[in-house]
């Protein structure tokens, strides 16, 4: 029995009788749309670093006030994170970041050459009064709302208040909104200022995981012009062929965007009820796809999962909430009662409360 | 008029009368294979980060003694590069470039955080004497034979001298080997050693370098390792669909490299000829597709051709040679004949021997 240490463990691992509450990747498919490019299509050349222009024109539609000149297209969200950590990067600085926060951005942090602080979610939810008093020193602070693995939306008014102290203290904010149309309480807020990186992809909306389509919409001229020149250097022009993708997925009618989230919001309802049931202690989310419930011994209960019923959860600690599992809904109704039905035979068995 | 600063100026100028001796960007499609896959192409879910497994063992078929744990498939060789300067970076570190060099290595020694130091070619050539009595401190020392801008190929004698010596004083060897297949006088020689990181990609071989698919190789598995890692949070896996496209170019006959070869082969005797019997100073490239010809004031030589020419070539500075222009002949022999007559119509009335 091997020792389960990151989520990178779980890669690969997909025999049938395998329920993975694990990976947040989107088991619906993208839109046919996408697919329906690839028999006539003929490019292969270079193209604009920045990104297609029509596919920038057409992200740039969606965001008021903004222009194509504003984005970069990049390799995922995760490249857009990276790209706009390096960009905004000096030695030392602290970038502030959500606790529990996505697994990556510890990470991230350090690859950029600057240092992690926290600002520690309460049920999920910004104490405002506590960033703030903890601004000291930071450059950028980092919002994910709605949150993996929190499956929180923030208070728009919380979100203002962050809005207005960024600016007045001149602190950036990057906000990663990669889940802003898996939203079930209410439309997304985009975070605005001046100061604001907005991170997002075509992973999560349009389930276009693999072809690692993201973006970053920056306002000011020389963030943009100065992660252009790193991608420049460091990968050049985002796929193509994916952009292409990425670009005829938009055109799918939003009522396409709407029935999916109405097959999200069913399955958390399913999983939420079902976990609640059991009497696990945890939110009901209100956007992304994950519950995250409290549980003695995470690491325990992930290998017995794992090895004994054949289950992949996430230990909580590997986001920074360490008495806590992740479990991702991104999967079929009948594979999540089917999940729920191992973890109620093993937590039968177990004193799992904490 | 603008002034040219640097090669991303002409990103996008393509109307028809302009004939671009610029960007090293192969004219000739890639084979059939890679497009035949997709009108049944269906594909969406994320891919292992460290690449497709069938890809990683067909390009380990290729490497004597390798196997596929020791690639990772990157978005181009420019991720490749910037992957491994971070996997073995380390403050104030001294990564050694050939001067000439490719517009992109300061940058991605720069953006690693670490200092670059040069060693001078001769005519293209590593005086080795030279590169080795400048050693103190060196921590990585990279390599690009054949050598974009300059077109020549190191003496398989110098690359084993180069290998013996970062052996023996335990420094890093990455060679950029992108234009292996466009070597018109031998076989290429791969670098060897437990401490080589060799990059390369499917943009030059198979003309796929908007789909942006490169790889390392790097014997030692802690290396792997950490790029794995760094890769993990700033990209995720390849483009999905651009690995497969990559897979099945690889299916391709070797007749196709060899009548490639031919091609570029008749290119280059053109244009060393043309630019030759102009009176410019300048050698014989043997391999990847450069001519890179002395001349007075490169900078205005660029404008001049540009602006009163329609003809794009590139300032040797940018390549760290100040006294030269970069010309790429990856394009039609109609088109080189036509560039070369524009030249021509140029000299004619400058002063242009320095």
């Amino acid at each position: 029995m091997q020792e389960i240490t990151s989520p990178s463990f779980f890669i690969g691992k997909d025999n049938p009788d395998l329920i993975s509450f694990g990976s947040g990747q989107p088991d619906l498919p993208p839109p046919d749309e996408a697919f329906d490019i690839l028999p006539t299509y003929r490019d292969f050349k270079y193209g604009l670093v920045q990104g297609m222009l029509k596919l920038r024109e057409t992200l740039a539609s969606q965001y008021s006030g903004a222009n194509a000149e504003s984005f970069v297209v990049t390799n995922g969200a995760s490249e857009a994170l990276d790209l706009s950590l390096r960009a905004l990067a000096s030695p030392k600085a602290k970038v502030m970041l959500p606790r529990p926060y996505y697994y990556s951005y510890p990470f991230n942090v350090r690859f950029a050459g600057m240092e992690s602080v926290f600002y520690d979610l309460e049920k999920g939810k910004i104490n405002f009064e506590n960033l703030k008093n903890n601004l000291e020193g930071v450059k950028i602070i980092l919002i994910n709302s709605p949150s993996n693995p929190t499956g929180t939306i923030q208070d728009i008014e919380t979100l203002k208040k962050i809005e207005k102290i960024a600016k007045e203290k001149n602190i950036y904010i990057i906000s990663d909104e990669v889940y802003k149309d898996l939203i079930y309480e209410r439309e997304n807020y985009l975070i605005q200022g001046e100061n604001v990186l907005t991170i997002n992809s075509f992973s999560k909306t349009y389930a276009m995981c693999g072809f690692r389509i993201g973006y970053v919409y920056a306002r000011r001229k020389e963030i943009i012009k100065k992660i252009i020149e790193l991608k420049t250097h460091t990968s050049m022009n985002t796929n193509i062929l994916g952009q292409e993708m990425a670009l005829a997925a938009m055109r799918v009618p939003t009522i396409f965007l709407e029935d999916q989230r109405l097959i999200w919001r069913k399955r958390r309802d399913l999983i939420y009820d079902g976990l609640k049931s059991l009497g696990l202690d945890l939110w009901n989310p209100e956007g992304a796809f994950y519950v995250f419930p409290k549980i003695k011994n995470p690491q325990k209960v992930m290998h017995d999962l794992y090895y004994k019923y054949k289950l992949i959860v996430y230990n909580g600690a590997w986001f920074g909430a360490p008495e806590r599992i992740r479990l991702s809904y991104a999967l079929s109704e009948e594979k999540i009662k089917e999940g729920l039905k191992r973890i109620k035979k093993y937590l039968e068995k177990e004193d799992f409360k904490n």
